[in-house]
């Protein structure tokens, strides 16, 4: 079970515990925190393996990277797969339900790109 | 200064010292938390007062209701007016800056209320 204090980390919460029925709330409760919606926007960037995510400019660090990725599997948001086919190096792809993010990163990127000064898009990939 | 480890609660950082130029990672310095983003939903919900926001379904705990409306007034997305006029009595509203997340929420909510289980906009004043 997840911690429900106030402070914590946000949990991956079993059916029927949210905080409330507010979808709002709900998502929060899956990656409302600094990092995690940073992973999926790599995921959205192509990038797969685990060193991928830690280069990536905000400095995420590995532990939290582990927890972040774990979660993000645990909520059905991104998938286990082969790096290479046949391989055993594990990389990370996003599954439907991650790939229906695209409109909250959407949205978040407009609104830093409009309100946000020094924020600058043109250093991701896409 | 706002702390910078990893851990920490979003800052509300001085221009140009943002963990990236990226404009996800700048909003999240401002509202990557399980709380800020519902404030902001009960600020377009018509919530103006610190004890409506209190009173909320997810509880948010005062002394963090207190933290996240200074960072939001810091930050620009809302701002102090009194409730009534000339009252002494405080209320909140969202600035321009603010308005213009209705899509992050409108996005976030879509995809709560398709993706978890047991979400539900139907509670929600608008």
């Amino acid at each position: 079970m997840p911690r429900r204090d106030a402070q914590s980390e946000p949990g991956s919460p079993a059916a029927g515990v949210h905080r409330s029925p507010c979808p709002v709330a709900c998502a929060l409760d899956l990656f409302g925190d600094r990092w995690t919606l940073l992973v999926i926007r790599d995921l959205f960037l192509g990038r797969r393996r685990f060193k991928e995510f830690a280069a990536s400019p905000e400095g995420i660090p590995t532990n939290l990277l582990s927890d972040r990725l774990e979660r993000l599997v645990n909520s059905g948001i991104a998938r286990q797969v082969p790096a290479e086919p046949g391989s055993k190096r594990m990389a990370y792809e996003l599954t439907d339900k991650g790939r229906s993010l695209r409109p909250v990163l959407k949205a978040m990127r407009d609104w830093g790109l409009t309100w946000i000064e020094g924020s600058d898009a043109r250093l991701e990939r896409r």
